[in-house]
């Protein structure tokens, strides 16, 4: 075992686009002391693309929105309000800032870093819904890690 | 990106023997509804071997020992003890499961599987314990998630 290398399986679901936008994401939020996960089931069945985690608790999540449409085609992106301290949606310079909804966060992003164009308003969300989110956030990542480290281990998701 | 095929460094610092243990130790913890991290560093810089977390935020801590002097070495044991709500050791059958102290539950392992000679007393870890461990064990998890996607993106340790 010690030899092995193991691989992380390319994630089909995301466009090129959302996946530069994640990746200059989750470098601005390693540097505010926030880890990050993609790809969180959280509230009905949808999947928050970033969730991240400080050394505090507080819970962000980020919307990465690849162009105008991809924005326009989502109906439900305020579920997530309730489930964080900060929403924040994510663009890049393609799409124009000025058609994101004002109730959340702004970040600007390429493929090697962001920024906070708007801040997120903070609402403190209720502690039931944090312990929940936060337990669900460390079981998949340390689920997704085990996978890969042994991945006859017993999954079958 | 999408194409990517990132790769889980092997890690030197442990033998194949706690390794294979590590591994049937882990599949046992997934089969009971708990998510496993190895190397959680909690106390004094020490490291747990194995930390687990379920559902509902229980906390098992599963230190490997490989040999009888491995036991023997480890006079810090039982500072996990506070860290969890059950603490283990877990052994190859190569290790006589006699002097195992009888203070921590006792799982039996190899690299295909483990089963649990002797349950562990429970004892409710501080609240504030427990919040503190959850928070660094979804950090570190989301890190190393977030370092093999990305390994320049601002990892220095």
């Amino acid at each position: 075992m010690p030899g092995d290398r193991l691989a992380l399986p390319p994630d089909g679901r995301q466009s090129e686009t959302a996946l530069t936008i994640a990746r200059g994401v989750r470098r601005l939020l390693r540097a505010r002391g926030f880890s990050s996960l993609t790809e969180l089931p959280l509230v009905d069945g949808r999947r928050a693309d970033i969730v991240a985690v400080n050394g505090e608790g507080e819970v962000l999540i980020v919307e990465i929105k690849s162009s105008a449409a991809d924005l326009r085609a989502d109906r439900k992106w305020r579920d997530y309000l309730a489930a964080c301290d900060r929403l924040y949606f994510a663009i890049s310079a393609a799409t124009p800032a000025a058609i994101m909804p004002a109730e959340a966060g702004l970040i600007l992003a390429d493929a090697y870093g962001a920024e906070v164009l708007r801040e997120a308003d903070p609402r403190r969300m209720a502690s039931a819904t944090r312990r929940a989110v936060l337990l669900r956030f460390a079981q998949a990542a340390a689920d997704r890690l085990h996978r890969l480290a042994d991945p006859s281990g017993g999954f079958d998701v």
